[in-house]
């Protein structure tokens, strides 16, 4: 029986199935700094532990959707090693702050099977969480198709299931201490804009762009342990669909919110992503530009300190964002690569 | 009102304004590994804590220019973003050495303001602390051309201050704890020349070249948090002035800084930068060779372990430094990218 | 006298030299994040402090490579500056686990030396071990070939050493403390196999590959401190012999080791390189596949918890491994990149 694994395929799944995922990572003080080299975010709280412990955090935490991608490419061996696309996320949120010497590991349950009409792939829904130790840290549930080994094996299972479109507000605060904001330093943190001053409807361009190199979106996906191929091999994708190595979805995700600092630069914590679409793909040599739409706002249940805002920030492809581009009819505008609709915490 | 900053014009600044700069943030030992990666540099106080500490640091402290990135890095947004030209440095020190869990700030004075004849530029000279806590760490004036948002707006002063071409030898011991130079191992160090080998007037050939790629600059940049455009946006910088992405100017100092290893291996700690020019841009893909030029000497007060060698160091692109290329007249010679004038401490 | 310094030639070596090298070198948690975002490895014991406790280590160790190409760094400036061709290593076994914050040296004694028949170059023999303070870490022979400065120069030597072409099984616990395998996590690890699954003679297919980009390389080989010319210099390459940067021979190891995890998950210590052979160099843009084979097994003495798999890995370039692409006759298959041979340990 040969040694190495061919990654799952449709007909392998079982609605409540459990998949404990390899492997485990202790996220340290060096992740940090080559994410922060990657993407340039510059939001307070993560990037200081001074400015972290004097609003109430035990240090700086680890960046939110860094947190995300460390769960999410210990899943890839085991869900999508064999899929076709990736086609969405919902009711993700984050439970637990994670700092540096904190060891992740992540857990998936088949929450959903559908095969397709044409027998050849099928839609598997799993609900992922991240955990430190035993702790839950992060929440999602994510569906993707994957493609039949042999299209002759039966369908494995015939459900879908009900999600969430947005993540409630009541569990936005679960990852975030009880801040005191007298301390917190807009000027430090780069902007005097809080909870209040955001209404619904406000679109915000994020002006700058930033273009996506090979290199750098390599050694993002392999940090995060990350083994999908179509982000590795030009050999393959040389002779694939695109003929060449795409950019891995989550590079996008990231780049998007190092620019939003530009306008929301008190919006530290990203809580929860209420849902996702990469629209269309990125290769190296893109730049990406962004723009956010505040698209509802909420407080929390019992929390004084910060309030939620609901952002919707789409990413672009070598297309400027002051007009802000989105959708002709049903259509989205074809520069655009990413359409996350995402809760945010903000000082109130 | 717009939450994005669109960065300060000419006509933004005052004379005595003291802007406090965005984002702290905390040094670790993953910057150092990247700062090592990206440039290679390999002078054994900052590369070993037992070598540090056998000489009476603590630790290894933090690389002398990596702290200067960092600083400058966050006065980007503030100062330079709607930059034309970076002129130059005067004054530039090192106050206290900074260890990995160091957060650093910074805040600026503007101390001078010219407006250019044209009315639609104006030169800024602002003096830049760097803090950890409250403790300046470094310490520079800088002057640049910033355009103007209205031409017609008034000149908002009219000052240029007095800089000093050299800093002061006795403040050069300031980031340098008293060493123990009986157990500073030079062999181990990579070089028996001491201060007293080195002559003024003297010439080194640094000899290796390195070839910058555009991810690296990136990365790199990014890791200071340095936001000026024209590093990361090729759509935008495509259809501009060099039609590519501009090599940071800091990226050539280190680079420079690290060849000098060969050659000047002892010569640990940059204390100061008495002034630098930036002769031509670097793109990626060029090679970039280093020389420099003993210009002085000088013996620190009440110090027997360090004394200071001031630095003339050339760097060139795909140009090798063996006959020292460097002017023709009163013109650079043409493969020139940056005359920086520096003070080096080196074991006596 | 010229301060910098030229590397040694091979009329400058003396058998019984001893050379300390520089410079000495912290390891951090810095280095780790950076080798993962270069490699991807997916090893558990290296990836999680929480896994490697679990079984005995005090924390996760340093990948074993790691500290190779450190040690291997600081000879370069001493020992192959000059080189013509790095032709083998023998002997090579890691003595003592390395973890953050441990300070690596190395020190070289010259074993042999041989000039060829042009009299133009010799091939010098050295052992070299690293070291953490005073306990040895990892201990190899490596001979390279180096140009004279002088033709006429009369051979500094005449011997060659006899060499082991297999490490003893006996050493190959040295640096994997005792575990407790009752505590070792399989499904966390990413694979049930273990010693008694492998068999002599079984081939394994590592499937993935892993396209090289310049700057990757760059990054990686300067995270060493190797110095060697022909990595980073494109100005003086792009005149060479191949009219471009040669990838460092071991990055193809460390691409090699990450793609095995894919068939040997659980073969989380490499405890000795028995020897290498470096079949055909490597340029960016090339995709780098691998497969091994089980070449035999051995029991450590004493040791219930781990035994050895003698494994031969080969690495390619632009070729897919399914059919297991070695030699035709006594040549080669023209896609071998490196033809490595060498220990592992997994549990029993």
């Amino acid at each position: 029986m040969s040694k190495n694994s061919p990654g799952n395929f449709f007909e392998d799944f079982r609605i409540g199935q459990v998949i404990r995922h390899a492997t485990p990572r202790t996220v340290t003080s060096g992740d940090v700094a080559l994410y922060t080299g990657l993407f340039g975010a510059r939001f307070a709280v993560q990037s200081s532990d001074a400015f972290a412990k004097a609003i109430g955090y035990p240090r700086a935490p680890i960046d939110d959707l860094l947190v995300f991608h460390f769960v999410f490419g210990k899943t890839v061996p085991d869900v999508s090693l064999n899929a076709v696309a990736n086609l969405g996320y919902a009711g993700c949120y984050f439970r637990s702050p994670v700092y540096p010497g904190d060891t992740l590991s992540a857990l998936s349950e088949v929450i959903g099977l559908k095969e397709n009409s044409s027998r050849k792939t099928g839609i598997v829904y799993v609900r992922t969480t991240g955990y430190r130790d035993d702790t839950p840290v992060l929440e999602y549930v994510r569906w993707v198709m994957v493609r039949k080994r042999d299209e002759a094996a039966p369908a494995p299972g015939d459900h879908v299931p009900r999600l969430p479109t947005v993540v409630d507000p009541k569990v936005l605060g679960e990852a975030c201490p009880k801040l005191d904001i007298k301390t917190y330093d807009f000027a430090l943190a780069g902007s005097s804009h809080r909870f209040g001053d955001y209404d619904a409807g406000e679109r915000i361009d994020h002006v700058d762009g930033i273009t996506v190199e090979e290199a750098e979106a390599q050694i993002a996906t392999r940090l995060y342990q990350n083994t999908a191929r179509i982000h590795f091999n030009q050999y393959v994708e040389g002779k694939g669909r695109f003929g060449r190595r795409l950019i891995y979805g989550g590079h996008v995700i990231s780049l998007a919110r190092a620019l939003s600092f530009n306008g929301l630069a008190n919006a530290f914590h990203v809580a929860a992503i209420n849902g996702g679409r990469h629209v269309a793909p990125l290769f190296a040599g893109g730049t990406v530009f962004a723009w956010s739409e505040i698209l509802a706002k909420a407080e929390l249940p019992g929390r004084e300190d910060v309030g939620a805002l609901r952002l919707r920030t789409l990413a672009t492809r070598d297309r400027p964002c002051a007009d802000f581009p989105f959708k002709t009819g049903d259509d989205y505008d074809a520069a655009v690569l990413l359409d996350l609709d995402y809760w945010v915490l903000i000082p109130r």
